[in-house]
């Protein structure tokens, strides 16, 4: 026993993987999993869970949450954030670098590490930024541990400058160099604010005007130039958030030519609609916005088939105030850690989606493009012992009261989804149970690993 | 105990996945894995491995093999060619129909596999054969337990005549219904008749005017044909014994666009090229031909890259005679079971392919193909207890005494390769030790099973 | 005066032309036009039209019809046929070469060629036809001036039978060798025996069964092994009577990558669609079928964009007797050369279609592909003196009286057509006036001329 | 006559038109073509010409020239540019709204048109260009006549601002109603930068940086952004000079796909290569830069095969100093008006392009881009009268004091040609006789046409 972790045994469940089901027990000792079997013995173990008739998969890895710490704390805080993450089944989150200084630096980062660190309830990984005037730290933040960049073609907040042309082709260099992976807020920054003029200027200010505002073409020029680069320099472009057909069609038509180019989309893009908008107003304001549904149609097929490989929650909590004003001034984003598992959970139990795609979508890549694969993001001997375990045949309801966010505001606030989240298991001890956070803060920053291809 | 297998306790080994290498213990009981992982206990297992510094991979599965019985044993039978198997770190062979009588009813399939049966050393599937005469066969045999058809598309050894294009579009259909893989001898019959009667005619009688009497149009016309019956009938295309870039570029097409066709290549177009006639002449003779190096280099690509998703040895085996005739009449094909994983562990070895590809293409991929996954082609819990230890540090010569053929007739005798196949496992129970095979005949036909998608 | 054409002066027209309209006399002296410009002097010239208000088109070229002489003249015969032509505006005709016997011997063509000529109301050239017995006579049917070969790829009317793939290989490096054409009936015969044997085992007989029993992958199979055999060979492929979206589409892609592959289609598959059936029956039955409106549009848009580069009547008489029989057996084709301008004229002057898309579709193209450009197929100096003068501001009625066949059986019977054939000038002399032949059987034998490229 | 223009009879010449060579006479009466034809009379025409054994062309349209009048007469003027012009067999130029004040108004349009038509010695049109904080000048500009407009994606001579991507989104709106071309210098600006200060950091100097200092990257992102603005706008994008093989790829792609983008070279990328920089040092700078060989053979089939559309000769005079400065500081850019058609010619007489090729590229296209087709651009009657007549058989040699220029810098002095161009005929009226202009200054300005398509 050296202190990486706890000891448990769970029996009886089905295995979720990737490659199928199957029934068997995992052992977990000091943290590690050490065993995968039929009727595995308990020897020297304390902790036991019976898993008869539940779902038992790795751990969630959320590849993009804003936990708005430090600096945004009036937003939502890293203690709050991490127990939202426990409670729904997350046990590693990669942390967005848009915080107050942003993590531009090593110093920075360092920093952002040291202050978090003491209040994780999960693992976690941090993300740095790259803009025109740091552009000389790419280096020292590689070493430092970064898991990744994120990539803002356009201003956001924290307003962290988009990067010239020029900078981002020798970022695309560097990201080729060390094989590490740049995550991109893909929107035209100059065709956002010119149809957004446009738009405004014409007198609309219904939600859905949002919608207007940013056009696919925004993202698709984003996206084609991404590509071209990536093509160029061999450089890591993995591009989150997407919400367009035409997105999906050059993604897909780069992955066929095999470049090193890879999507993420996230639940609110897979869930809602454009026809949402008079329901949810701009609570479901977010960028780029939810679209029409032949988008989420694509979507859906991209998710299918594989070319996006990755989901995240792109959790981005604000106060409810921020929310509620009216739709040129409503912050966009909302919390969302929490119900990442729970609603594509509830998905694949209606059958949408194949219940082995969510281990790989949520847990092997993530890991995998992150550089965290495979001590995280799997379940096999020697990996994390992190694991959540599912009751496929309850249900659950999405209630403020059992978010664990400061402004538990969502769209999502009294849906009844299928599936519910018994146990969270970080590293062999248990974090959570029914929804509950348990214990205190043993969350760990995770280094990105070099893994040789 | 049931009697389904035996026990075994296989220790301090790697296990080689296709999702990469991890080091645990594995332990088979009554001939179904039981438990994966580090340090199991031992209680009640008779036989313990100590596989320390080996690789331990999943049985390898021949999808294509010729055993020749009953009707053509003066070429060899099935002992044989099932102790080659055993002693090659084989489990598992799919043998093909065009045996004597052919494979083409319920009445034949039965009494192959019962003449076969006695005489498996390893497990065997059985294909069906369908041509114009026997097309309403098709359900019965789907209904034997037929893993899949053998679709020739010109006449082959044991004159099973091809199939008319109405034909061939109906038995597609019977494919999709059933979601039963068709594996195709693709190549175009009328052309190869007018090639070969064209050089054959100038006078040309080198080994290599083999190849040139089957120019690549030859695969590429039957393959593109295949390719649109599938798009139409949806029925399952399974290109064995891929040999030309045209036809690499052709699935590659299909496999974009989602259609369910894909292909197998073979040892010997990776590992021989056009050049090697001069040095091995008729020996190497086979169907299709091994072509000019940059066909080797695409086959190589796709492999690499998941479009070729399976390999075949197309075990073919003749009489010496048979094989040193002049060219036109010299027999094509020759033994390759028993050296089919040692060849391509040595490509492998030498940094060609990254060994976790091997499980993938020559276990898991073809038990998938041929409705035998999760039961075979995988070390999951519940599966079969089928295993190859394999140690990398050693090397191995092919020499005639050491193949099990009756007639010991391919261009590899004399080649020295790295690795070898130190014990083969087959439900639990060794088969066989240092390439020798120990104890009696175990094998056990095996059923196509239907997984749903 | 040498004797090859009449002088005459037309005045006042406006051209129709490939690149546009323009106002301008045309004058022809001996046969072949001389000037064209405005105020052109009348001197020595003893014939002159006014054609103001009027169009002035190139003569209109038929690249396929069947007159049914020698062998078949109790359907109809050269005599009718080519007056047909003269009266709708035609000016060469192409004939094939399944008549009795077939032309496949210089002999043959010799013979046709002179029991034609004196027959001849308009100038032709003659096909020949290659199937897997007289392939070696493909260099003398060349040299006796045949304007290119029309392959079969299933039986037809004579009973001629298509070529297996080797002599359709070597016929195409024929036809790359010397730049001649090759025109195909592209569908797979084995599967229209299949679909046909299948559908009328069913028990259908009404007209519609025709349709399904020649489904589209008939058409594309064909098509996409010509696609092949042309890339492999460098031969020249023209796809006739094109009538399925999916060859459009294979047709598209071949021109895309730079193969010699062009296509024709008919007015029948751009005016009729499969909703027709029930009105005119067995009438419309032709090969390939007319098919549903999705695959009209397609053909549409072909022609605009020029993918498809040239039409033809496919003019096939039979008996009234033969076309009115039960679907299974009723006779496939119907007259058309008499018609075939009248209808795509009114299309053109209905918006259909650009009025300059006539000439190069229905003259300079079809001269082009068979070798007669620039002697025919265009308006400009030194060309054939071959026009015709349409009137687009009068309408005619199709009637069997007006009709030059021996049996005027067409679904066209009672259609009102925008546009009037005025009249029909062939080397400097008028052949037909309202609809009407005047004069002797002037018509010449044209030969294949070469043309560098 | 109406003083349009002047009467001349053309004889015995062989026409070069895009369909093919003919012999006809051409007769131009009060500036237009009336009549084409043999043996035209020549009654009460005063001029004529034999043009036995020479070629007849229309006159030649530069699409891109550079005149630097107003605002930059020490680089050259507008009577030299057009005399030189005239000369080289040019009978209109498109002028370049980069002149100061650039060509942003209409009031600063219908300046420069009154003060260049009295100097004009050739027909002209005038772009105008566009930019952030002109955009709103966009109609006035149209209904003024401009032939179309220049957009810089760069800064330029004249310091005219590359527009954001929402004016260009909006211009191409404009483009589409209007049916106008826009001319794009396809660079990014913010890329150029890049590279060419990491390139001039490294301490090169040689001619050869300049081309390493705007990689292929530059224009590809800039091309690929056009034409997603293209197909989403459906405005017309015409590329002009077009340098190396990736744009042509993204070129092909998008008239496959049916877009309006089309694309011009220029005769320096077509005759010099990277190698060249050695020999002519500076002088051959230019923007985009002269790239490597395999650039060149793609834009030569690009031509060939109609993919690049146009030539222009980008003519931009600048003084001997300008040119000769180090690499950094040299102009781009030189003189090319009176050598266009000599190199293009010399080209065609030594095969690298059919002769007909010439006619269509260098006057029929840019005519139909640039709304003056059929008045210009055509040898037809109705056309203007605009002839080049061209010595296929006799050698010129471009020195300095046959060019017009102000300052005659060109790579291309001491070239021996083949041909010679003979007469240009504006209008019906000779201009320039074996290179040396003739007569007063008699072009007129052309106002952009209206074509329905």
């Amino acid at each position: 026993m050296t202190g990486y972790g706890g000891n448990v045994l769970v029996r009886g469940g089905t295995l979720v993987l990737p490659e199928g089901l199957v029934k068997a027990d995992v052992l977990v000792e000091d943290g590690v999993i050490t065993a995968i079997g039929r009727g595995l013995s308990a020897q020297g173990v304390d902790e036991r869970i019976d898993a008869s008739g539940k779902l038992v998969l790795p751990g969630i890895i959320d590849e993009h949450v804003h936990m708005r710490e430090p600096g945004l704390t009036y937003k939502d805080n890293f203690t709050n954030g991490t127990k939202a993450a426990a409670a729904g089944g997350v046990t590693t989150v990669l942390e967005m670098p848009n915080t107050l200084p942003p993590v531009d630096s090593r110093k920075a980062f360092e920093e952002k590490k040291a202050l978090l660190e003491p209040k994780a309830y999960v693992d976690f990984g941090l993300y740095g930024v790259i803009h025109d005037s740091n552009a000389d730290n790419f280096d020292e933040l590689v070493h430092a541990g970064a898991v990744g960049f994120k990539i803002f073609m356009g201003p956001t907040t924290g307003n962290i400058p988009s990067p010239s042309d020029g900078t981002l082709y020798e970022i695309l260099l560097k990201s080729a160099k060390y094989g590490v992976t740049l995550a991109f807020h893909a929107e035209n920054w100059d065709l956002v604010k010119h149809f957004t003029s446009k738009i405004r200027s014409s007198g609309r200010s219904d939600p859905r005007a949002h919608l207007e505002a940013r056009p696919v073409i925004c993202e698709e020029e984003a996206i084609q130039k991404l590509i071209l680069f990536s093509k160029k320099t061999g450089g890591r472009v993995h591009i989150v958030h997407m919400s367009a057909e035409e997105g999906v069609e050059l993604l897909r038509q780069a992955i066929f030519e095999g470049l090193n180019v890879t999507g993420e989309t996230c639940p609110h893009y897979l869930i809602l609609t454009a026809d949402d908008y008079s329901k949810y107003g701009n609570l479901m304001k977010v960028n780029p916005p939810v679209r029409e549904k032949h988008h989420q149609d694509a979507l859906w097929k991209a998710v299918r088939e594989g070319v996006i490989c990755a989901l995240g929650s792109d959790h981005a909590p604000h106060t409810r105030e921020e929310k509620l004003k009216e739709v040129w001034k409503a912050s966009a984003g909302f919390t969302g850690v929490q119900t990442f598992l729970p609603l594509m959970l509830d998905q694949a139990l209606r059958g949408k989606l194949p219940l082995t795609k969510i281990p790989e979508l949520m847990s092997e890549n993530p890991a995998k493009l992150f550089g965290m694969y495979p001590r995280k993001g799997t379940l096999r001997i020697g990996s994390d012992g992190d694991l959540v375990i599912v009751d496929p045949n309850s249900e659950t309801v999405i209630s403020e009261e059992n978010l664990y966010a400061k402004h538990p505001v969502t769209p999502f606030i009294g849906w009844r989804l299928k599936g519910v989240v018994k146990y969270t298991i970080l590293r062999g001890t248990i974090i959570a149970v029914d929804g509950k956070v348990v214990g205190e803060a043993r969350g760990r920053w995770v280094s990105r690993i070099q893994v040789d291809n």
